[in-house]
C-alpha cells in the first residue's frame, strides 16, 4: 500500500536541524522523495508501524508534526502533480 | 471528500516568494493547514478541479511542485498524526 509521510520539524536549533535531517533520512530508506517534506512509500502495516516507532523516537512531539496519509493499494488515480519534481512509478517496471 | 494539497514553491527570488504567499492563501481559503506546505481540504470535485485550475495559474511549473491526493470520504481511518500542530475535524460538531 502506499503511506504519505509529512513533517514539520522545527528547526529553529541545532538540536532541530539535527532531528530534520535524521527524519529525511530514515524516509529515505522507506520510499521516494516526492517534496521536500513529502514523502511516498511502499509499505506494508508492519513495516509502518516500525517507521512510525523510529520516527517516533527522533521528533520533539511538542515542536514537530509528523503525519501519516494510507492510500491503500489503489493509489495512482488518487494522486495529481502538476510542476516541478515529478516522482517516478515505485511499483512500475525499473528500466535500467 | 477529503483532498490533501502538498506544494513546493521555490522561495529563491521574490516572485517565488509571492506565489508562495498566494498558494497559501488559496488554500487556507479552501480547508485546513495541518503543516506549512501541507492543506487537508473537504471539497467535492468540482471544487478541487477550480482550485487546482487556480493554483495552476499561480505556480510557475519549471520550478514549483504541486500534489493533491484523494483520500475519499472515509478518511479519519486513514490518517494518524505525531506530535505538535494538532489538526481538527472539519465535519464535527461546531462547538462555540
Amino acid at each position: 500500500m502506499l503511506v504519505l509521510i509529512t513533517y514539520d520539524v522545527n528547526t529553529e536549533s541545532n538540536a532541530g536541524k539535527t532531528r530534520l535531517r535524521k527524519v529525511a533520512k530514515q524516509c529515505v530508506n522507506h520510499g521516494q522523495r516526492v517534496q521536500n517534506s513529502v514523502f511516498e512509500c511502499i509499505m506494508d502495516y508492519t513495516q509502518c508501524r516500525e517507521l512510525q516507532d523510529i520516527l517516533e523516537k527522533i521528533i520533539d512531539k511538542e515542536k514537530d508534526s509528523l503525519r501519516f496519509y494510507f492510500l491503500g493499494n489503489n493509489y495512482k488515480s488518487k494522486i495529481i502533480h502538476i510542476g516541478a519534481k515529478k516522482s517516478f512509478d515505485m511499483e512500475g517496471p525499473l528500466i535500467i
